[in-house]
């Protein structure tokens, strides 16, 4: 490693100190990102390409057990195309990069860039979709998209991100609104289990929603600021781009009828939620299941006989149950143990002439930093036993803290006052459904509707802003 | 299934009558492709993507396997840093698409989607290349890019194609010559093994080399008709491209020096080429490796007892060892096994009463419909030798195709009368070196130069256009 590179493990700033500036100084230390010349687009370095690769092979094995198969639409929307649908273009034309010329002919239509591809999954339907025969179709592709946002930030809001968006389309509105429910589970289950992310379900108010949906379900997570996250979004469109798109079949009965569609997103902005719920002072904490690395092998005193060959018969025994690497590199262990605590490796194997001596290793966990010495019989027992165990710590404390962090308001008041006592998180109150009340809510406090969350509680019966009667309880939070 | 649907599997355009003809007809019929509003862009529909996923799971692992990461680059390119490489940009700027507005303001400088990516490496390179230490790197990704076709065909040559885009830099020319040479080996392995196409080895001659680029290696193919397609290339740069981008690092001996680099791509045209390499009058034959279904179960006279049951017991044993599917829906059998063999499953697997009676079922291959009847306690052991054997027909009918077609020449005439003759072909020829021969040659012929093959052979001492001392054999044909 370079001097350069040595510098880098040594300087990162508090979190408590600069949370933003925590997080780009992580970005870039354990070489997640690294920035181009063009404002808002990123290089996704190899670690956090793996971590990717990870996300997607979990996600689209899920997807593939719930029946979905994977297409690819091309990258470019034809303006006219774009407009077919009124609700779907108002949102999303301020923010497209727009194609006008091919080498150095003009285009006789501009083209942009897809933002997110419901119109071309739209087209396709109308030239495939006769019959009740074919339907449902439950498609997904994994792409890139460009949204030209003002403000951006690695991972959480960049003006390329890698995503995958799911598009289905199905005979009747139950249907097309349980896959809708279905996926935002599949979302919720991964968040929770993989990332170890606790999440809120529910739905986004009126104000919200998708552009040119019926309904968004989303579900958020709390990170370690305090600050709210959308961490998947599943939209229920009704018939609204069937009719807008003229797409229509035979149904059982002979009729023509329009059909419902879904679409549902995650994308690369996980890896964000990832390293803003798990990550400390020394850099990354990464769940099991996503980890490149889920153990680093640090032999103790390399050159002393008998040591690198231990440490290499360990590798070989590891590597049929974990993905696993042994650094034998002639940086000091101190450099070493800094690096893999940077890249948050979740389990760190240290083994030296003493412990071999003993037929034993000593296993760090990366989120609490205990040591757990372990026979080296016992390795392929323990070692799927403590990433478990990890998961499960690094689950309980992010729930720990959005528990801390959420708070129950009855009054404008109160909200200030907790907000001004307890720093951010979540603010639970009650709410009239009147968009005018939620936008002064966020004018007057800062905290803006998060969502409705499924599990409902009646916390008390007016709306926090007008104090007329409240039909449900909201989220509120300041959101990435 | 629509009645339509039941249409299409009937006609197809025989490849001895229209040869182009009949492979948009098997494009669109085996549903491997709809065309949008936008030229010379295509959904990839599921059974293609499938496919596609299947040559990437196999690709990924060899490029894995020789030590190589996946990273992502953004999609945009400036134009000034495009234009870095004067070769580079020459070659790739008339056919680019510009991107001038995002949202409604116009941009400062317009960006191009990527047509290829050496440029946008290069700038992260120069960012975090600056020792010894941080060499090689070996980086791929899989992306689509973007090139402005005027003539376009479904997986040959479309505006957008999906690929895997290669990038090493090291710092020695010979290490990256030897990284040049390792990738179009892996290439050449993959078709050969997993897609049961044989290639030709060899290098483009000066004027036919990547823009940039000191050698381009490439791997060539004969398709049935007798036209070649290159399906794969292997770049080295030398350091043309650290000194346009001002790349250096410190070597060992503490000079500052310039690294040397490679590229290497293999697209979704390598569906193109399993179309015309293997495919027939009755749809595609897809090589095992990448079929997204290897077997086929047709149950018949599913309606008597025990047939569905016996049916589902085969396929819950296969879909241990192979990918599997049962088709029970009320289609007959003679619409089910037309659609199949349009869809190229490699076996089809029948099983009826009588079968059942015998504990046996037969088995038809798709490439030559040959039937084995096997014992059903045998299933495990015949299936894969079955799919072996299958492969291995597949590669020596195209490697005899390819025979067939392959003419040694020595005279300009030869070469016409040969085409006359034998319908197109690889034609074997001695060249001098010069380029204007190479110009006369297609010119005068049609065919055009394919490779210096690394397998050289003397066929005469004259270059068959000037007659002056050859250098090199060629291969010459008309190319996809």
């Amino acid at each position: 490693m370079s001097d350069q590179k040595k510098k880098m493990v040594e300087e990162i700033t508090s979190m408590d100190v600069d949370f933003a500036k925590w997080y780009t100084d992580i970005v870039k230390k354990a070489e997640l990102i690294e920035y181009t010349s063009v404002k808002g687009c990123m290089v996704i370095r190899p670690y956090a390409y793996a971590i990717w690769e990870n996300i997607q092979r979990i996600l689209d094995g899920m997807f593939k057990a719930t029946g979905h198969e994977n297409v690819c639409m091309p990258m470019f929307i034809p303006e006219s195309l774009l407009q077919k649908e009124k609700d779907h273009v108002e949102g999303f034309a301020p923010e497209v990069a727009w194609v006008t010329h091919g080498g150095s002919e003009k285009l006789e239509e501009r083209l942009c860039v897809r933002p997110t591809s419901e119109t071309l999954f739209c087209e396709h339907y109308a030239n495939i979709i006769h019959s009740h025969r074919d339907l449902p179709k439950l498609y997904n592709q994994w792409v890139s998209v460009v949204r030209w946002e003002k403000t951006t930030r690695p991972f959480l809001r960049s003006r390329e991100f890698l995503w995958q968006e799911g598009h289905t389309i199905h005979a009747t509105a139950q249907e097309a609104i349980e896959e809708t429910e279905r996926m935002l589970n599949v979302y919720a289950d991964f968040c929770e289990k993989y990332l170890a992310i606790p999440v809120v379900k529910g739905r986004k108010t009126e104000s919200d929603k998708f552009a040119g949906a019926v309904s968004t379900y989303c579900i958020e997570a709390l990170m370690h600021d305090g600050k709210a996250l959308q961490a998947g979004t599943s939209h229920y469109f009704g018939d609204g781009f069937a009719k807008a798109f003229d797409i229509q079949f035979t149904s059982k009965e002979n009729k023509l009828e329009y059909p419902h569609q879904t679409s549902w997103g995650m994308t690369t902005r996980l890896i964000g939620a990832v390293i803003m719920t798990h990550g400390d002072d020394n850099g990354l904490v990464l769940p099991p299941a996503v980890a490149p690395i889920q153990v680093i092998i640090l032999p103790i005193a390399q050159h002393k006989p008998g040591v690198l060959d231990k440490a290499n018969e360990v590798k070989a025994r590891l590597e049929k149950i974990c993905r696993v690497k042994l650094d034998d590199s002639d940086q000091s262990p101190g450099w070493k143990f800094a690096e893999y605590e940077m890249k948050g490796v979740p389990l760190r194997l240290e083994i030296g002439p003493k412990d071999i001596e003993n037929n034993q290793c000593v296993i760090v966990s990366r989120f609490d930093r205990s040591k757990t010495v372990v026979s080296l019989d016992e390795l392929e027992e323990k070692i799927p036993q403590l990433l478990a165990q990890l998961r499960d710590n690094m689950y309980q404390a992010a729930l720990d803290n959005r528990e801390k962090r959420t708070f129950d308001c009855t009054t404008m008041d109160e909200i200030t006052e907790t907000l001004e006592k307890n720093g951010d998180g979540f603010i639970r109150a009650m709410w009239c459904g009147n968009e005018e009340c939620e936008d002064e809510v966020k004018a007057k406090t800062g905290v803006g509707s998060r969502c409705i969350p499924f599990a409902q509680e009646n916390l008390s019966d007016k709306c926090i802003c007008c104090g007329k009667p409240a039909k449900t309880m909201l989220y509120w939070g300041k959101a990435y």
